[in-house]
């Protein structure tokens, strides 16, 4: 059984906060601290150059891979840390519609991350064959499936509604349909049990400064099925993906499976916080912190429901369509969650008018989900927002 | 007139080593350590994700460019940091690509680095539009160009030779010719005097972490030229550099100027660490840099080739046709630079047959130089190297 008490103990929380905002930007490690100092003076201060290889620099990326790897299903060897999950998605986009190219249309709904479909938009642009991109609800993502369909791209949790697509499911009913999958990990990685090997899936892609708490801007991570890798034939053919970078050959050849979606020379600050921070999953199962999770995120709805009528769930009822977060509509939302953050209870304002709280057992307890509650309750009491009626889609 | 000695003291520099690879990686600025204790306890353990606006996160890319762009005759507004340096040259040749549809050529020479070269043809395969890369001698550039010519793409010193192209000149006549520049900077930011504007130049791209000293994998940089920008359509069309990010529209509208440039969320730990880097600069003339530097460099050959007949110079023996690097070749030279590294002399080897000397006065002096020489002399008599011929292109 994991021990939470232990997970929290390994956090900085500032006194008197609760943080419902892990899912946009996690707390600090307490262990970044010693081992980002480590890195500047006994790494780069003393090794310098000689870090690359003596401090395993160089094979940074993958090893920090290696332990992402872990929480999300897959196996040794198929997932890659660098760049941003902008440039990561860029890569496997590019990579899928490689894989498919009879067909024209990538298939996404509109509760993608707005960056994927920026991307996305920009690669076929860039391609310039008459890629489409077809957005749908994402309720109907399923029946818009058909033979036309080049890549399904989709994150699996919707960033605003905490929403949680079935992976396994739209897998398989994409590979009926002759496509491929790249499948958005942000707020599924580090926040519920994934199993990419299990669902099949093609190609996957995620950021690691939210459920993974790797610090603003750590690296992101791309996954790649064993199954296509040799296939590809990277889009962004920066050295570090070179099968010789220091032979410095004026012609690129991939090197061997997932080291060729490495892209220039990876940041080794951010590698080094990020590889901190995971030290805190040692001993951790992700099937207890989604267990705890869904506790919490119950215990949350039915308090905040009970003691706030006036906000209305935007999130799935049912837990198991639910990825680790809460969110409720309501036409203050703006100006009620600023003063939420005023009292020390921090979640985020999405526009037009939700309010998202992150549930991150980690570091979050059932005492801080009442404390929430309880100062909601107050604030809409005090400023007469309980007599507010629930306002739909008012904006 | 700058004060090297002050600049020295900044650094940490280990003892008794001579370092000589500052070109490769740059030492550890002292001010780093507390400028990322900081970022870690003062801004992302205490504000969490409040840091991105209170401690100007979200602006950093734009702050620490502007710090850089003084360095290298960029206006303000027009240089971003972020990603990496493979990144922002496909970012800057995409763009500067979409600004000549007509043509098909990006001319470069054999002493691009080849991730520069690699990252060209990658997005001339996904264009798809018949581009080629034509790779001519460094000293064939201007002649290669015709009427064909979309983009020149150069390296400004060569990452090897230490080679010095004539920017302005070579800017001048791409124009002439009808074609768009895109300078890679790498060996050039915080080496020499750069002047973007004086010399017309279109784009630019570069490296932080070797003459600037940002640390490993430290954030790229790329200029891009008023006249240009509000025309350039970003290929990574990343949610930040959107024109409204936190409005997550679903559509794509680039930012104003430079800002669109940016692509996902920043490593703020590296941008912090190359902020600090930049401090050094304060005060500090990169004419007396230069100047220094020849000064240095020039010490450096004379000694070397008394005390070392068997080394052939590859650099440019003018000093105004070379970057802030010395080269030497020699059949032994991989054995020979791993022995000096032993030795404490650190510099590099680059294959078949190159040892390359990096030349960066903020932190190096003629003690040094001359002990550097020193110890070459002695390891070439010890190993009986003193007695070997000159050995040309020998591998």
């Amino acid at each position: 059984m994991t021990d939470f008490a232990h997970t929290r103990s390994q956090f900085h929380l500032p006194d008197g906060l609760v943080y419902l905002d892990g899912n946009s930007l996690g707390p600090l490690p307490v262990a970044a601290r010693a081992r980002i100092a480590g890195l500047l003076d006994d790494e780069w201060g003393e090794m310098l150059i000689r870090g690359w290889n003596e401090a395993g620099w160089m094979a940074m990326p993958e090893h920090v891979g290696e332990r992402i790897g872990r929480l999300i299903g897959a196996g040794s060897g198929t997932v890659v840390t660098g760049d941003t999950l902008s440039i990561k998605l860029y890569q496997a986009l590019a990579a899928a519609l490689d894989l498919r190219t009879g067909r024209r249309i990538v298939l996404s709904d509109h509760g993608n991350f707005p960056s994927d479909l920026h991307m996305a938009r920009g690669l076929m642009h860039t391609l310039g064959r008459g890629h489409e991109l077809r957005l749908v609800a994402p309720e109907a993502v399923t029946q818009a499936l058909d033979d036309t369909v080049a890549v399904l791209m989709l994150t699996e949790v919707d960033y605003r509604t905490g929403r949680l697509h079935d992976m396994a499911e739209l897998t398989r009913a994409a590979h009926a349909a002759g496509a491929l999958t790249v499948w958005d990990l942000a707020h599924s990685a580090g926040a519920l049990p994934v199993d990419l090997e299990g669902a099949d899936a093609d190609f996957a892609v995620g950021c690691t400064y939210k459920f993974l708490n790797g610090g603003p801007g750590a690296p992101a991570f791309i996954y790649v099925a064993p199954r296509h890798i040799d296939r590809v034939t990277p889009v962004l053919a920066g050295w570090l993906g070179h099968e010789a970078p220091f032979a410095f050959d004026l012609d690129y050849r991939p090197g061997p499976g997932i080291a060729r979606m490495r892209v220039g020379t990876p940041s080794i600050p951010g590698l080094a916080v990020l590889d901190a921070a995971l030290e805190v999953w040692e001993g951790v199962s992700i099937s207890d912190v989604r267990a705890r999770s869904v506790e919490l995120s119950e215990t949350f709805i039915h308090e905040v429901e009970r003691r706030c009528p006036a906000l209305e769930l935007v999130s799935p009822r049912n837990a198991h369509r639910r990825g680790s977060q809460v969110t409720w509509r309501f036409a203050g939302a703006c100006s009620f969650m600023q003063a939420l953050n005023d009292r020390g209870v921090v979640g985020d304002f999405r526009p037009p008018d939700m309010m998202r709280f992150g549930i991150t057992p980690l570091y979050l307890d059932a005492g801080d989900i009442m404390r929430a509650a309880r100062v909601m309750e107050t604030l809409m009491t005090e400023r007469g927002w309980d007599r507010s009626r629930r306002t739909g889609t008012m904006t």
